[in-house]
């Protein structure tokens, strides 16, 4: 049984991963904690400590292989395969989001889109169709989906979350402002541009220069 | 001068006060950092731990004053005030941030909205102008911004980010799947929905049945 890894070492790995490709893809074989921690504003004490949870990599003073380490996080990530989302609320967010060019090459296949206005169902977009949303449970039990992504107004959104996981979805990454709710078995992310903007406010406060 | 908070810290912050403002408006006086973590999935040593950097609050045994744990972290997170954000990118992805209902209630003003597309600049969205691209800096010069908010094509981002801080923008919040340098005096943030998904992939994995 694995570990107890803490969700904010989790939430870097992406980061690191990310970093580690590019690097791989420029051809470099090997960088030290002191690099990577520079790169991504994080301490190289921190960078050891987060990548010391999955085993041993590199070795002191040799830092770390760039292919091996991507490769590792792949698998921990499990990027190694590729996962069926489905994006639930097609208004002028879920479009961006069904458009966003960043999830085919990561393994993030979007093989359903959902709307229920019945202006909205029945269209296309990208030359895939907008299905109504009340197949939504239905479509599910023919054909599961790992995760999805809900732009519906917030009012609707614990109705579409709950859908989801009757279907089997274990995973939610919710772009509402709505707070929802799912049992302990499902992830649950929210991306909600204030809470971004307001951690941000923190350090401007700190540097504002008094306006007149 | 304050001492430094690291950043893992000055991130939850905005997620306890909007837990807070919730409670407050529901009219709860106190509340434990035993059920504050509870409601936010993190430890009550690690609440504790993370408002102690910011002094006293509540006794203990006691818990916490709501309303005034609430206004202390308004008060850190500078959310006392309001803030100028300008969207840069007026497609799919800046129409749906532009019209996010949140912004407004928590202090951010977008005060401008910008697109390089000759089809977009002069078209106007929720009754506001869409300035062509060309004229932030200029904009910036004769009413600065606190904020930029950027969804451009990721090959845009780079200049666009300069543009902004050139016009005295201090906090950048990158929609795009650009990696964007900005000089340490700028604050920084990227909502990636890719580096969403794979950290909830790690848990996937783990509970993940296998398909035939």
């Amino acid at each position: 049984m694995p570990i107890e890894i803490p969700d904010v070492v989790i939430d870097r790995l992406p980061l690191y991963y990310r970093l580690l490709t590019r690097l791989e893809a420029e051809g470099r074989g090997v960088i030290s904690s002191h690099e990577l921690g520079g790169e991504l504003g994080v301490t190289p004490a921190q960078i050891r400590k987060d990548l010391s949870y999955f085993g041993r990599f590199g070795k002191q003073g040799r830092g770390y292989s760039v292919q091996r380490l991507a490769q590792e996080l792949r698998l921990i990530l499990g990027l190694n395969r590729r996962w069926r989302v489905v994006v639930v609320g097609i208004g002028r967010l879920g479009r961006a989001i069904s458009s966003y060019p960043g999830f085919e090459g990561q393994g993030f296949d979007i093989v359903g889109r959902y709307d229920a206005n019945p202006a909205v169902a029945g269209t296309s977009i990208d030359g895939q169709e907008i299905r109504d949303a009340r197949h939504l449970e239905a479509d599910l039990s023919a054909a599961p989906a790992d995760i999805g992504i809900v732009a519906v107004p917030a009012e609707y959104a614990q109705d579409v979350v709950d859908t989801l996981v009757r279907g089997g979805v274990r995973a939610i990454l919710n772009y509402t402002p709505a707070r929802v709710q799912v049992t302990a078995n499902v992830e649950l992310k929210h991306i909600n541009p204030v809470v971004f903007l307001q951690s941000m406010t923190y350090h401007l406060k700190l540097t504002a220069r008094s306006r007149a």
